[in-house]
């Protein structure tokens, strides 16, 4: 069966998720609609990008990504279709995917099957699900739209890195107030070349060590492991990393190697 | 796949929703279960009525729309099944349907497939499923209940309509914080005639153009449209409108047409 | 189609739970996912095995049911799969079970399908998934690991009981704020032997009698009920249980029996 996943800043409390998944369902009736989340903040990009980022890749390939954000259209925010790594993609082209992608994606289209802009009321429904579940049900792009060559860049923050330093950022902050850096694991490695390193942030913290596992601390103790994502973390085995160490989105974090 | 839709207030973090799953996928093992929501806060029949009137056209023919609402069954919260526009609804008969529907039935049926009502520990297991399963099946309605020819009724506010002026109220808020009022695009449209319009709310507030799109006045400017609902909506271009212009559930909204 | 169940604390809001559903898809298509719920709070092994316990036999027999909570290796926290009740239960060691079952399980093994535990990244994705998706397609579960006996115990607070008297205590507040104790319906009928009783709570609070339904005391009314966990609940009709008579988790309900 063919999947659609969700990612929406729609929540779970009003009427409009259930009307993209009933519109899906009409559509194309065999299909699995998976919740990625709906809980995005109103128009976070930043956070939607590292979400689907961090987890399309466990979905088969063919998947397709519906990205339900900021959705309505303007000459800044077409709508664009997306095969990349083998998975397909569907949303506004408002950065989001320059967020999401690493490498050049396979094929672009600028759809182009809906009728009259100015009156469309729920694009959502009127042309991202048609267009996911055309995909999903085997179609090729070129059906659904133009093809062009690039998306939409948003800027990120990325680390800046000497020979014996890398100045990085807080990017996410989980639901167990774990700490996400921008700092890759790739990066780290790059330019760590073997030596120690001493990890600060805020005033006068510091960490020494790489762990594997939250628990390789005493409970309550503060460390640093590359987690799922592998993006530098900080948290703390059992605690609220983000609240008892105070940071936030944005924070820098620097790393200097002997 | 068979669709059964549930749209109750047993929240997401107990064990009620899980149970009333197994007992559908226990029943009919072949069904397709969607979330319209969990998350009604108790007993509100209105904000139930009000997402499920939005969004169950969105899905096939022959969906069953499982309410799970106030189930707790006394003589005047009869438990009902019923055909309207094709679409199968189950639930208590508090007067949420006269909320939902805008035309008579095609059919209802008072359920009568329980055994002892004194005894029923959990009807929406014990009884709704029963039915919506059933229903979900291909089963006819008269199999598992009585005729009957009307829904309790519930009283709703509904505007005031004079030849140059709408008096309305909200009904709804939604998670991006737009409101919602209970003045349809068919009323305003048969009252306006195609005149200016001036809408007012608050003190000072007023707005006297109708947007297609949020995104048509600058960002953090207030404006109304119709919205996925057909209803006026009053909202904010990336802004919280209920908070920053103090509308909540209740309030009035007047237009006055030239 | 085979069915996993998920209980978790991974939240909707990170991309933990969607890699999870991704990396089940990708390991078995054919599968229907069901959220029990992503929302216990992290590492409350309490909660999840009462919300577990009261809602895996409405499943049909041979579902899996995966518990994603404390899922980080080490010598007192192995991975078991467990057949009970003609269910199948993936998850840590941690305690949990003994928490769930009620009687010695039909099966248990300890899971021996992982490579170095040492670099074990995303446990759940790695090793619960492959193990639930075994299971879920009909394999036994001496494939996936060595047959042992037990599993590992947690203490929970057992009711005290006198020949006139019951202590029991809190262990449970649902969404709707309803205070569940663990007295259960057959010690309470054992004990009682059709006496009278009382039921004492915080300073002055008692009630004698034993309702059927919420909705048996006037609105605002407290009253006792057997719910559907078979548990002894103390409610308010359409009222806040825990918030108005100030009982929370842990506190202390004494019966005495006339």
């Amino acid at each position: 069966m063919a999947i659609i996943t969700l990612t929406t800043d729609l929540g779970y409390k009003d009427f409009y998720q259930a009307a993209l998944k009933g519109s899906i369902l009409s559509t194309l009736p065999d299909v699995n609609i998976i919740d990625i989340t709906h809980e995005i903040q109103a128009f976070n990009i930043s956070r939607a990008a590292f979400i689907l980022k961090n987890c399309f890749s466990y979905f088969p390939k063919n998947t397709v990504h519906l990205i339900g954000i900021d959705t309505v259209y303007s000459e800044h925010n077409k709508y664009i279709a997306v095969k990349y790594r083998d998975h397909y993609f569907v949303g506004s082209d408002n950065g989001i995917f320059s967020l999401i992608f690493e490498e050049q994606p396979q094929e672009i289209v600028e759809i182009n099957i809906m009728q009259d802009l100015k009156f469309l009321h729920f694009p959502l429904a009127d042309i991202f699900v048609k267009a996911a579940c055309h995909l999903a049900a085997g179609g090729a792009l070129k059906e659904i739209g133009i093809p062009t060559d690039s998306v939409e860049e948003r800027m990120s923050l990325h680390p800046i890195v000497e020979p014996d330093q890398i100045k990085g950022s807080v990017i996410f902050i989980d639901s167990f107030q774990n700490v996400i850096t921008n700092i890759t694991k790739d990066l780290f490695i790059k330019v760590q070349q073997g030596r120690k390193f001493n990890l600060s942030f805020r005033r006068n913290e510091t960490i020494n060590q790489l762990s594997w596992h939250y628990n390789e601390v005493p409970e309550g103790e503060k460390l640093c492991l590359f987690g799922i994502s592998n993006h530098l973390e900080i948290a703390i085995n059992k605690g609220n990393a983000s609240g008892l160490l105070g940071l936030n989105i944005n924070d820098i974090v620097r790393i200097d190697f002997q």
